[in-house]
């Protein structure tokens, strides 16, 4: 490890779980890291990116045991000050959900100089595993992306979002997705095109499709959990394995490439 | 060019400018196309991924003259049909705005094989740039994609969207960004955090914060068009840059690696 220089954390996103589908900066800041900081949803694969670097996994799963964030920042701090390059990394896109406003704040009061990288969010490699833009312009204006898992235990105001018209990218909510689904049955048509993608951009990747009122039951069915998005809105209705009398009809019709 | 085998279409995401935010996947994509269909707002440097590719340029930038969509839909057919591997390259990620689903559905018709790579949407990098999360837990539950530019020239319903509290992260606005925040400003207070980014995640990049009541003055005092991102919200008040009484002082704090 280097000693003597100017110390700096980077925040990398590692995308939602094909090591192919980090950046080419991602992975040459990964080149030089000195220092890892992996969350547990990151496909461990991509410490190969990072040879040189000791591997720190802080883990912040929901529910189970996980390293505490004020570690997490006093972690990255200290290792920065010692002039080493430390490399953070976070599923999808580390500035949707996640805690990296926390972080970034941490730093800046620190006064640790932070470098951000971008990358891809589950929610667009659900859209490509399901062959549909999240935007048909037929069907919509824009895209919500969600988290159904709030810091108080409350719940977003799920009609109000319904009543936007736009899509729904639900992140983190298959836990509660039977009344998620009841509450959006509510303000929307139960035939609604809808579906559920567990490990979007992975090789583990599973997908239903269906209509609102009957997706909870059929994810279920099918066996889909966390981690997974939840599409809801008309724009899906374009997805290539959209059948409402299936479970996964015709999803092979439409893949990532190889 | 090959042929004799089985064509294909590939709709490649090329992330908001800076090549170095293409994924892995996609610059093999890239490396392996026969032809390449590229939009305006791609940066052309990218078809240095591509040594093989004929290069064809569709633009269909708002307002000037563009490559009829059904013009492009059957280019992308001929080449695939003559057993050839054609990529279609869009800028940002594919499946957000830029009319993605019309492709798909149209080669799906036509039974023409499409795999789909994922991108880094402007958005995104607008947010890296301002050193900012898109979705601080201590002040929103989500992020809104939305479009200013809609296909029959009508609005989205600005004070709906602005009702849910949620990160405003708008395309496509610059040409009625007067107007836009003077309707946003009905439903949010004038001291709502607010920033501009214009060409954000490429070299150009240049961006102002401030104030949604002020927003747009200082954004055209600053000389910011298009394409640019118009964010709102108080997630946005985290910004490293954000300072209500100047311009960008602060911007340099935090940017992306170099």
């Amino acid at each position: 490890m280097a000693t003597g220089k100017q110390g700096k954390v980077t925040l990398v996103s590692a995308g939602p779980g094909d090591p192919d589908l980090l950046t080419l900066k991602a992975a040459k800041v990964l080149a030089s890291a000195d220092v890892v900081l992996l969350d547990d949803l990151v496909n461990p694969e991509i410490v190969a990116f990072a040879p040189r670097a000791r591997v720190i996994r802080v883990g912040k799963r929901g529910g189970c045991r996980s390293t505490p964030q004020a570690f997490i920042e006093r972690l990255m701090q200290r290792y920065a000050r010692r002039g080493l390059h430390v490399v953070r990394v976070k599923g999808g896109d580390a500035l949707l959900f996640g805690r990296a406003g926390e972080e970034l704040a941490a730093l800046r009061r620190a006064d640790v100089t932070v470098d951000i990288v971008n990358g891809v969010s589950s929610a667009f490699a659900a859209a490509a595993g399901l062959g549909v833009s999240l935007t048909h312009r037929d069907h919509c204006q824009g895209v919500i992306f969600v988290t159904a898992h709030l810091r108080d235990h409350s719940e977003p105001d799920w009609a109000a979002l319904a009543a936007t018209g736009m899509t729904l990218a639900i992140y983190m909510g298959m836990s509660r997705i039977d009344s998620l689904c009841a509450t959006l049955a509510r303000a929307l048509a139960d035939a609604t095109p809808a579906a559920v993608v567990q490990w979007a951009g992975s090789a583990n990747e599973r997908r239903v499709t269906g209509r609102l009122g009957t997706l909870a039951a059929r994810a279920r069915a099918a066996g889909l959990g966390s981690p997974a998005i939840i599409l809801v809105g008309n724009a899906m209705g374009e997805a290539a394995s959209f059948d409402m009398d299936s479970n996964d009809a015709g999803s092979e019709a439409l893949r990532r490439s190889a």
